[in-house]
């Protein structure tokens, strides 16, 4: 190596706030990357499975011998390969069926030496189905004497919630209105790019090497093991890298387990993946519910109580997407300041498609019906619906009833940011009062806010994170993490903090996250935790690294090391930038001493966030965050098309972090709840999926989307990373409300099912129109109370 | 996880010196493997390379117009590419020439679709060369006015050693006897299962992921770069499975930066594989050499001085393998007790094929000569040749002349032992004795001995190596180190030590050690020494971690930990072996406590072992071992034909760390040690390889294999893992010089030149009769002076 030519003094630059492109981006856009889909192994099999394509039904008798004499086939398993194997959140669910519960159970399961033959063995399978009667609703399903979808489980009950803080016949009492509304989120799924699909190997000591897009390798060995009947130790994860997830990836499927048991049978590599059609049938949904929501105030504008009964379409399995109400009961009983709250929530099974997590977790369901109620009662007390808000809303050092915590709290300031950003009051005076105006068109702008866990979330026993990292004699760095990568953009985040910290190049960091024999424990990738919790971990494990090399450095620049930082590549001294030695030179010199030594250090951070407590009271974050959106949009009254002109966001994000990364979240959360607002929709009928296909099942693309103005409003969280906050998740909880509330701001008609389709909006103005016309100015509003 | 019933007291059982199979052996057997030329990328494309086909010439033309028109071809390079891209030990080497030195010198390279497209591309490249005249000995090259391979090294001296020690005419005046041969041995190759093979892919950034074959990951980078003109940093090495090495990939050779520049100019992954052919012609050999030695010793035995002389035949290029006298130099001065020592050796270029390194890594040369020579002065002085070894054997303590201090030597033992249990003495007697008796057949017994280093040898300016172990909530244990696995077994080496350790079965350790971005440093696999260093390095590190177990442990079973011990996957009473806690539900109990703690530990060692010193004086290795073969055989005095019969093996092992592997070890050591003293040989006429397949090259197999009677000495190395030295490379270097010894005892000849072949044996036992017959007894000894 040459000594490089000493510098100028190099100053300090803060990669922090910065716009940082993902590290693999350029392979992404130029098709370089190869996801799970693509990979290949030598020897693989494929692996197809056979839907029951009936909700529920006895299987009287069932032959696959044609289908395993087909030459090319190698294993055809069904039900009695997997009995006694029960997975699930529950235990309720096994990876091959004895009997149908829903559309897509997997009935028999075949290994072939192509997809091709796979399916021909499939179409060779013969089943003789017994139909049964099924329950398609929540409500169908808690009626006294349905059938039971699980035998053992009486009542159709899979999960039950509640949480009550004080005196709720008191707060009625007291409160002066009340608005009361049933509200029907419906289903919807995830949509991913890559569609599902896992590959399995097992060695000879017994060993399985899972390759799956799953976005939470640890626990995911926990949750994988009993439906295989092995030990969990016994489980390697690889992640590939991942075409989407969004929460889908949260839970074991049946073609995890699947795709296993046809390895373990054939001793050979198995991959199982699904078509389009299979994805939209069989991959998880987000959890359809009927929220009844009550809320008070008084007259001027205080709220007095909010209270949820809450009935969630469980499907025919329990999966994690259940627990959601752990969510939606924060939001119901922390958003705004609620004296009193009742909240209970039931998962009842149907014979339904079932669901998983998905980005929001409960929040984009509760929050749908907060954010429409707050406009509600506003409008009742006659005041501007940002006024109403900024009464009750929290500020910093405030408790809410479960206990959470608002140390840093910024929801005042962005209900003002957004609202004045987009001129919201003015405007929305003005659209209500052109209402009734003669025209086609008018314009709406509506407010909505949430409140969400930003700094983890301590459903598991540990909220905790695993980093190893090592520098080597090139100062090139490797960290190793936990924290899985699914497209969120946490590579960039700890490329950047680590940098950061080194003061070496982004393209001199390497993240190494996607193997569980290699990077050590972290819970996964939800609750908008990874910037938080990684983030902390990767800043941690970077500083015990610049400790290391500041103190081993003192000795060859002599120079106190509380008198050294690392820039540029150099060893500086702080107070002037003056480069004392290249930080290369200095790691070789370390390596290369009598008494040697490597860079490497490894961390464990556990936040300060209490586990998930009795009765629910517990501040189970070790943040919470904020974000307000304002919706601007023309409806088409005609037609009832709604076009979403301009979103305004207010977001507190702690501190921003990578900025390009946190502008992608924001789009591409909105995109989401943007579909779920006004297009997207699983078409289920008496338990049968009408709609598998992109055709039919409308995504928000390109042209449809808004503009969107971002305001990121810096709280800065003590406990997070350079005092960030977790940010994904909000984007899609809050747009859905706002659209709603432009909707009503424009029109008059508030949607409580959504999604506002052109349909739904076009029959709501017709309908309110004629009521008008007969002399009356019903709204549809289930029940108002004053 | 429920509670496991508490079994009963576990007392201690080591592992240490058990028969462990190597973890990836069954997949191995079974085909299951896929090493890295079964490796297929998305987008790969395939390298290829037009080789010279003559030994010297200059390149008066290249049109590459056809080849690059070709459909389904990328890129054509030739040595306009690579101009100024020099790289290799003395930096004479250069991926694609200008100017052609050897035979196989990479004229161009193309890259394409596919192979055959690749190689219908070499074939519409055309040259036009001038024959050049050209050196092929090292004498040869030596010679006042020889032609130049290289312009810039005048005299065609590479490289060039020299090591006194004593007042040699003193030495030689005290001396009774003195032997003075000349020795000289051969070109061989490695033979690798697995051709040469590596694939090259940049990314967006520049980095270049290399998968190699490589024994050096870490050194290999800096070797490699300045044959892209890349930064070492940039480079990321990952080995996968690979198919024999042996030294052979210890260098940067061209076909790798061919795979880069290849790469770099299409933009899409390239491999580049050797078919057997090129594998021949373009691998590296082992150094061929002439060694002229004498030495001298007193009537009663009492060696006096050793010299040797010795041109290496360097080849085209420079290699890491001209350094290979830095071990002949220890052998020759420190192998027995040898009070004057004068060594010299030059590395004279040629137009030959060049070196590699290769197990025994000239130390096979160097005691072809000295077993033979200390046979000689035996007969010379009357004496048993065991006795005479006896008699000039070191024992623990003593220091070399190069100052190699022999701390634990079990040399002597290592010569009873060996020559106990063949019965050696009475049977060198009896057969001597009928050495002319009638009959085709003859028998003979043969005694050799060697030394080596066997704890590292500190040839860089660190011999350590970086080890990160962690151990997750189910007592699965990753180690991640920067010992690569060859083949050779340190992958069961560390398995074993790991779970000696923690107390584990071996099955939950996974070793992860392929990948230069996730390891850390090591020098890499050379000089017999990663059971010591890698071994040491794992111990230590289980070590810490197997400590913050049981200071964890104390509060969770009320026990101090000094009298706690892991055995069997739990935490044990050391005293009494009573079963505390499941080590798995400790870790949990860890992990998931108030003040949580995961199980990952570092640890950096470096062996005591000083830098290569000035005037070649330093204690090189952190241990130094011994070993003895006798060799049983017997001979067709008619065909010429050595039949092995048996070979007892004792060797000082310092400890049996896994006794299958140390088997595998011996028994791999002898295949390739009996190939080189009977049977393989370059055939090399003007610079031409004349047999470049395993037709005519013929290696030892299955069926000519010995019985072999293993004896391991424990000499209990205080420096070593458990007190086990480096084992590897001593069997390939000892069996050859017994062989040629057996020969003499069976039939009063002796060979200098090997491979002792049927033809080369019949020849000189003819010889010996038809002089015997003319009246003389003169054997081929090139000059004794008595």
């Amino acid at each position: 190596m040459k000594k490089s030519a000493i510098p100028a003094p190099i100053m300090k630059e803060s990669l922090i706030g910065q716009r940082v492109r993902k590290p693999d981006a350029p392979d992404k856009a130029t098709g370089k990357t190869r996801y799970i889909n693509d990979m290949v192994l030598p020897q693989m099999l494929i692996g197809k499975v056979l839907f029951a394509g009936r909700p529920h039904a006895r299987i009287m008798r069932i032959d696959t011998e044609a289908a395993r004499k087909l030459p090319g086939v190698h294993a055809v398993l069904t039900g009695q390969d997997a009995v006694g194997l029960k997975f699930g959140f529950v235990r309720d669910n096994v990876a091959l069926k004895d009997k149908v519960r829903c559309e897509h159970d997997e009935i028999a399961a075949v290994a072939a030496e192509t997809e091709e033959i796979a399916a021909r063995a499939l179409g060779l399978i013969e089943v003789e189905y017994e139909d049964l009667p099924g329950v398609f609703t929540p409500e169908a399903g808690a009626r006294e004497g349905a059938p039971l979808v699980h035998d053992d489980f009486p009542g159709n009950r899979s999960l039950h919630f509640e949480f009550r803080h004080g005196d709720l016949a008191a707060a009625e009492a007291a409160s002066d209105l009340i608005v009361d509304n049933v509200f029907r989120p419906h289903h919807v799924t995830h949509c991913c790019m890559g569609t599902s699909c896992a590959i399995a190997d097992f060695d000879h000591n017994g060993k399985l090497t899972i390759w799956t897009q799953t976005q939470y390798p640890y626990n995911y060995k926990m949750d994988l093991a009993p439906a295989l009947g092995i030990d969990p130790g016994d489980i390697r994860v690889i992640q590939p890298p991942v075409g989407g997830a969004f929460g889908s990836k949260l839970d074991v499927y049946p073609y995890e387990p699947i795709a296993a048991l046809l390895a373990k049978k054939t001793g050979r590599p198995v991959k199982v993946i699904y078509t389009r059609e299979e994805e939209f049938q069989a991959s998880p949904t987000r959890r359809a519910a009927i929220i009844h929501m009550r809320t008070g105030c008084t007259r001027d504008g205080a709220l007095t109580f909010r209270t949820a009964d809450v009935l969630l379409d469980n499907g025919a399995y329990t999966s994690w997407g259940p627990t959601i109400p752990v969510i939606m009961m924060r939001t119901t009983s922390g958003h705004y300041r609620v004296p009193v709250v009742d909240f209970k929530a039931q998962a009842i099974y149907t014979n339904n498609p079932y669901a998983g997590s998905f980005r929001g977790y409960g929040n984009v369901q509760t929050t749908w019906a907060t954010a429409q109620q707050m406009d509600m009662l506003a409008e009742m007390v006659d005041m501007d619906p940002l006024e109403f808000r900024l009464k009750n809303a929290q500020v910093s050092g405030e408790t809410t009833p479960q206990k959470s915590f608002l140390r840093e709290c910024a929801f005042v300031e962005c209900l003002e940011t957004a609202a004045g950003a987009s001129d919201y009051s003015r405007k929305h005076k003005e659209y209500a009062a052109l209402r009734d105006a003669p025209g086609r068109y008018r314009k709406g702008i509506g407010l909505a806010s949430s409140i969400h866990n930003a700094g983890g979330a301590k459903i598991h026993k540990s909220d905790g994170i695993g980093t190893i990292l090592k520098v080597d004699d090139y100062a090139r760095v490797t960290v190793i993490t936990g924290a899985s990568e699914i497209g969120q953009g946490i590579d960039a985040v700890i490329t950047l903090i680590v940098a950061e910290e080194l003061g070496v190049p982004l393209e001199h960091v390497t993240l190494v996250n996607n193997d569980s024999d290699i990077a050590p424990w972290d819970v996964g990738v939800h609750a908008s935790r990874t910037t938080f919790i990684a983030g902390n971990g990767a800043r941690r494990a970077a500083r015990k690294a610049k400790t290391q090399i500041l103190n081993a450095a003192e000795k060859f620049v002599e120079e106190p090391a509380g008198n050294l930082d690392l820039r540029g590549g150099w060893v500086v001294r702080a107070d002037d930038g003056a480069a004392l030695i290249k930080l290369e030179r200095l790691l070789r010199q370390m390596h290369f001493q009598a008494e040697p030594e490597l860079v490497m250090v490894t961390d464990y951070y556990e936040p300060r966030s209490e586990p998930e407590g009795a009765g629910h009271i517990s501040d189970h974050s070790a943040a919470y965050a904020h974000a307000v959106h304002v919706a601007e949009i023309t409806v088409d009254t005609l037609t009832g098309e709604i076009k979403v002109d301009k979103v305004t966001v207010a977001q507190d994000v702690g501190r921003v972090i990578n900025r390009m990364g946190l502008e992608g979240q924001i789009e591409g959360g909105i995109a989401i709840g943007l579909g779920y607002a006004i297009s997207e929709n699983m078409r289920i009928e008496n338990g049968m999926l009408r709609n598998p296909s992109f055709r039919d099942y409308k995504l928000i693309t390109a042209p449809e989307m808004p503009e969107i103005e971002m305001h990121f409003i810096e709280s800065d969280c003590a406990e997070g990373p350079y005092g960030a906050k977790g940010i994904s998740e909000l984007p899609t909880i809050v747009i859905a409300p706002a659209v709603a509330n432009a909707l009503y701001n424009a029109t008059g008609v508030r949607i409580f099912d959504p999604p506002m389709t052109p349909e739904t909006v076009a029959r709501a103005i017709h309908e309110k129109r004629a009521a008008a016309a007969a002399g009356g100015a019903a709204v549809r509003r289930e029940s108002v109370t004053a």
